[in-house]
């Protein structure tokens, strides 16, 4: 993402990062240093360490809300509506990597995989677990006090705490589908959209515009005009991630393309490749995915049938699609043509990336 | 509990269990009608049932420093301020339930176990447990839902937010605590106190009193006095607690008296025999405490060796000599007479309690 053409005034995308991860360093300094408990200053430091390296793409697009709905430049309320966010989603991806059995997060070994380390014995590995699942309810915890300290008026409050209220129970409810439907993959296309819908088109593109947007007191056309272009692209994002979730190279993604594989995600590229598959390519695709031992090979081999079936090719197509969607729901959208730059590049970077 | 001696005007105890049982039933029931993902519905009925025959003691605390403080009686407000600590503590529940490998919470499977069920196959126990993760955060979720919904002036919110915050990461970071020590008795007996405190003493006890004072506008003055109060009635709640793990009966407590001592769960009574143990009961109570098959005949050893070492009956004394701290702790206090007698009630209750 070039810093120039998501010049947001002075609150430049790299500046915002900047901004966002500098308050979370200082918050969780504070925390670490005025402990309730001295004796868990090990979660703030795990959760210190686990933000970073992260996209920061909400925080951005709250921003991008915020300035496009005309609000200030170089504005501590909403870097720290942003940090929030950010927070929040430490959390959720805390208990994700727990559900998803993930092993690697960022380029590190994922939270209950390194507060396993911390016991010694057979009950290592559960205490890794519950100890990540504290450490996540903790950073909700945080991400709620963060949203709190920004100092918001009465008003501003009353029209952020809704959504971000909504924005909450959609990606759990949205998670709790995609771990129903994990293990047990399926050709039904529409539900795998649906959990996309939720678990990632709200969750990381309309609703932290909305929320920008609301802090700066935008209207029900503002909204619209952000739903239209964030829900197909938020599953662009998703599809894009299937497919890194396979193809990635973890040294750019940070994830093993092993790991939804074997927990058996059942994303749309696999409901796509099952719905196509002859009767030899489903078996074969029903017993390599979701076998927790499966190896590079099997992998090559589900890769194999994702092409042959036209799976592969069809998700790049919908990403195509959904991308140039996204881009023209900005068309004559009311915003200054820095946002709607802005707008373009996110939807280019995200439906575009490696990482 | 008797209604009259607990009669706060006419906010008595159990029209306040009523009131709060009410609205969450309310709240839950409007959850599944208008729910965001109409195929998720399962959380919210499993929630629904899992609030049913809580003993809702920190709603009633809360009522009670707000009605101490001076809050007007009859009040919505507080009711529903209640009521969103009574839904947190679903969360917590739900959360601690999968860290203890509970089977048995209020009489019915746990949450975790109830989930498992709906899935076939090997995944089931995991997806139990994930999808538990989830019901905890979506009553999280909600508890601040609730408390946002309960139309605070800015002020109140002001005076409320901090504690609450404060409570949920005390009690996180006890349970932390607790978890760590858990499956590795020790006779460290101040730090199984240090663990009482956050996760019990101050959570259960001080911050709901404090919390309803707190939205009745009281002084630094009334906070202490109540903290004086509260801490050591806390520790005995816990201390009666431990006691009932082990000895209580699950007709009554909800809960098998067999789960803290599989798991392993280092409480004062476990530490205190540890410290007071002649080496043959010292291994002995290593060998069978965190055994996850101890039976009946094995927790009946560990019963006697709590017997022999004095264990029991220190533990005993420690609840008698903090229920007297606690009642002696108001002597004085600039509260209602009514209020006086609901504390004392309180104390006399959760101290000599069998379930």
């Amino acid at each position: 993402m070039s810093t120039q053409t998501l010049d947001l005034g002075r609150t430049s995308a790299a500046e915002t990062r900047e901004s966002v991860a500098n308050f979370l360093e200082k918050f969780l300094t504070e925390k670490k240093e005025k402990a309730v408990l001295p004796q868990a200053e090990r979660l703030p430091q795990i959760l210190a360490e686990f933000l970073t390296g992260g996209k920061l793409i909400r925080p951005l697009l709250t921003v991008t809300g915020w300035v496009a709905a005309g609000g200030a430049r170089d504005s501590e309320q909403v870097v720290q509506v942003a940090a929030s966010l950010e927070m929040f989603h430490a959390f959720a991806l805390i208990h994700d990597d727990i559900m998803d059995h993930s092993e690697l997060r960022r380029g590190r070994p994922t939270a209950h995989r390194q507060l396993s380390a911390d016991q010694q014995g057979s009950g290592a590995r559960h205490f890794g677990v519950g100890a990540a699942i504290l450490l996540g309810d903790l950073a909700f915890t945080w991400s709620d006090e963060i949203l709190h300290r920004a100092d918001l008026t009465p008003v501003q409050f009353a029209s952020v705490f809704p959504v971000i209220s909504e924005m909450r129970s959609e990606v759990m409810l949205g998670q709790y589908l995609d771990l129903r439907g994990t293990g047990n993959p399926t050709d039904d296309v529409e539900s795998t959209l649906t959990v996309s819908r939720y678990k990632t088109a709200k969750y990381t593109v309309e609703r932290p515009l909305h929320i920008g947007a609301a802090l700066a007191g935008a209207g029900l056309g503002t909204m619209d005009v952000f739903t239209a272009y964030a829900i197909p692209l938020g599953e662009a994002f998703q599809l894009r991630d299937d497919l890194l979730g396979v193809y990635g190279d973890a040294r750019t993604t940070g994830k093993s393309h092993l790991d939804d594989l074997r927990v058996g995600k059942n994303t749309t590229l696999v409901a796509l490749a099952l719905r196509a598959a002859d009767p030899g390519q489903a078996a074969l695709l029903h017993e390599l995915i979701g076998n927790p031992s499966l190896d590079e090979a099997g992998a090559e081999q589900v890769r194999k049938i994702f092409a042959e079936t036209g799976a592969k090719d069809t998700v790049e197509e919908m990403i195509e699609n959904r991308y140039r969607e996204s881009v023209e729901a900005l068309d004559g959208a009311p915003f200054a043509a820095e946002a709607i730059h802005a707008l373009q590049d996110l939807a280019r970077n995200a439906t575009r990336r490696t990482s």
